[in-house]
């Protein structure tokens, strides 16, 4: 990357996309004209990225669709090889039949997703891709489209804006509690690839809804850039679960921008595991609490190799009652870098926050920072936080060696059983898929 | 403040300070070129202050010395009225026999310090002002001045290198212990002074002494500055304690710069109680402590009226076994904002540390924001941080007044039960009067 870009190229990079995205989903022209305001946004925007350059970013370019895919799902024998491979680690075809219910996939740029969910559309449940959502919903779109980010608050969300690409379009009527966890995967197969999802949610007053999450990506060539935007709308006493399960290879940096504004008595609950978090992983959510709203964070962080994972998170508890808990636990190998910036903002009377970090350091060239941040302007918040960095007790250690397991073993044991408490929310189905994988690391970075 | 400074202003106003401080105190050549770097770096340095801008920097002039002062302080008849009144203020002449043996006073910009140090001399005890420092012990100056800060980091080192004035010399010998605290005062009696002492603190290997420094001002008609650089060396087990009373009024900046290098097996103690803490109190301290070395950082913060405070200090643990505690309690009353952002890297093995800050908010327009930051580069290091913002629990005040104490009171024991555990290490001579202090001041903020 010795050559630099002139303001020119940066221009006809982002507009050749822009172009052939439009084209390709023949999409509203109103749409188009707000991937120009982030055109016209990313060469004032600041980088804010420790790890991405422009250049870099530029080198990941929205593709056209993969030709082959099916439009819909009906069983899983609709989909390509690769995804189904995904599925099987998941551990998600021993339990089809329950849970196919809620398929949406993304492989690459894009979506596919299941015909069953379409059904549910006539009780209040509408799972759409983002760009067929921009056709049937367009005033429900346009009014919540872009609306808790600004294209040019940074180049990531200008780029984002430019160039975003499949995602979903989830709604839950007032009043509806699905009973079935919905599924969305992402899957990259390409190279140099901008996968940039953008997620709508909204939940009606006292819906209930939980959706699940899947990332990952065979090995690639070069590196891809996995930059989603998910916006949720939580009504008055909706309850909505994010679940994230980011299993990316080393070849994939992600930068999940997520924000929710959560209404009155409403709760949202977002865990995420980041098992292979990818070569990079920085995130900047933001959530805005009501009266009496409840916002629960929860990451679970294994960082292996070189990876750099830079997890952040803000909420402002803005209602009287709203209450917010960001809590991580990570364990870190090999030489990989991992920092939690949680904050917590209490603006309204009788708001609680707590911040809480734990992390194992498994090698002596990993390195975890960690810098929670608590501000208080009112007089009867309760704020707090606790972190603790360390590595395995030997006498933890040496007491399970004596009762005759392996070093390897009672290391497994000992990283299960920190990390255990923060999988209460993780589905079953996921939860052996997960522990295997937190098996193998540990082994391997012995 | 509606006219900008040219960069022509910037250098005459220095300069002028520079070659004023340079006649007067008729200083080697070499530290007149170490001012002048102060102002080569002061233009391109960043200003790095959240309240004061580069135009109200540049009005804080250091002053020529005030006149009439004695040269030596053999009784506290020697000093002028207000410092009488102040160490009057602070029970000093209660316990005069016995304290004022090691009394230095900085009334503006000039030192004057008692007679009875020069004695200790003999056996290994060096306090002198710096200026009279700098031409008995040129070397051990050339050495150690500005040796753990840059002049060019901020505008405020920059400005500080450039004009310091005052400030004391302060060398113990190997294997001495002072049996007696040493007393700096420092006392600003002119308004739009810029007070910038700088003091060198050279511990020998096995060496002990304690410093204890007392800050005031009478109320002025503008704003002062305190721009203070302290800088410690202790060598291999000496133990130093560094006690700051800071009481200024609400008419004086303070900048407080202190950073020390703690040797292998030395133990630096330094409790902070900012009780009036001034206008606005910015600090950024550094320290690296060495194999087995120890550092403890005690801050006691009142917050009133409209005061700011930002209390930042780093330690790195450098060498094996190295432990530091940073620990602070506020007490924040009206409209005050303070922020603490305590610092600990574990850079060896078997390196400990941990942050600590608890806050009481007393007024629903106080701010408190806690940002610690733990950073671990080594797998055997253990770090750990706790905070908790809130405010008296109302069970807490309702038992105290069902007992027949007024809600006054009761206000005023809860918040010296919660400061109490940090005052541990005052000498109990200034106890009677940091605890009035907080009484009187709880009282007036009901």
């Amino acid at each position: 990357m010795v050559e630099t870009l002139t303001s020119k190229d940066v221009r006809s990079v982002i507009e050749d996309q822009i172009e052939e995205l439009a084209r390709r989903n023949k999409e509203p022209e109103w749409m188009t004209r707000i991937r120009y305001k982030g055109l016209e946004a990313f060469e004032k925007a600041p980088l804010n990225d420790p790890v991405i350059d422009e250049e870099q970013l530029l080198q990941f370019i929205a593709k056209p669709e993969v030709e082959g895919l099916p439009e819909h799902i009906e069983s899983l024998d609709d989909l390509p090889p690769e995804m189904r491979a995904l599925l099987d680690r998941l551990g998600i075809s021993e339990v089809e039949q329950k849970y196919i219910a809620g398929l949406a996939v993304q492989t690459d740029t894009g979506v596919i997703y299941n015909q069953f969910i379409r059904e549910w559309a006539k009780r209040g449940l509408i799972v759409l891709p983002m760009e067929e959502a921009l056709k049937k919903y367009p005033e429900v779109i346009k009014e919540h489209f872009l609306r808790l980010f600004n294209a040019g608050e940074s180049k990531l969300t200008a780029y984002h804006t430019a160039v975003w690409n499949g995602g979903i379009f989830l709604y839950v009527k007032e009043g509806l509690k699905v009973p079935f966890p919905l599924h969305l995967f992402f899957l990259i197969q390409e190279s140099s690839l901008a996968q940039a999802p953008h997620i709508i949610i909204i939940a009606g007053p006292n819906s209930q809804v939980h959706l699940i999450e899947g990332c990952t990506a065979p090995i690639l060539v070069r590196h891809s850039l996995h930059l989603d935007m998910t916006e949720a709308y939580l009504h008055k006493g909706a309850k909505v679960q994010l679940t994230v399960l980011q299993n990316w290879p080393e070849y994939v940096h992600t930068r999940p921008m997520t924000r929710a504004m959560v209404g009155e008595e409403a709760r949202f609950i977002n865990t995420t595991v980041s098992l292979g978090s990818g070569k990079s992983n920085v995130a900047n959510p933001k959530y805005w609490v009501a009266e009496n709203g409840y916002v629960e964070l929860n990451g679970i962080i294994l960082g292996q190799k070189d990876w750099y994972v830079d997890l952040g998170g803000e909420m402002s508890l803005k209602g009287r009652g709203a209450r917010g808990i960001n809590a991580s636990k990570a364990v870190i190998m090999d030489e990989s870098k991992v920092i939690t910036r949680g904050k917590i903002v209490a603006e309204a009377r009788g708001t609680k926050g707590h911040i809480s970090c734990d992390a194992l350091l498994m090698s002596d060239k990993a390195v975890m920072e960690t810098y929670p941040g608590l501000v208080s302007r009112v007089d009867d918040a309760e704020l707090s936080h606790e972190a603790a960095i360390g590595r395995i007790r030997e006498e933890e250690l040496f007491y399970l060696m004596s009762r005759g397991l392996s070093e390897e073993k009672a290391t497994q044991l000992i990283v299960k059983g920190f990390l255990e408490p923060m999988l209460k929310d993780i589905p079953v189905e996921f939860l052996v898929e997960i522990r295997k994988i937190i098996e193998l690391a540990v082994t391997g970075g012995m």
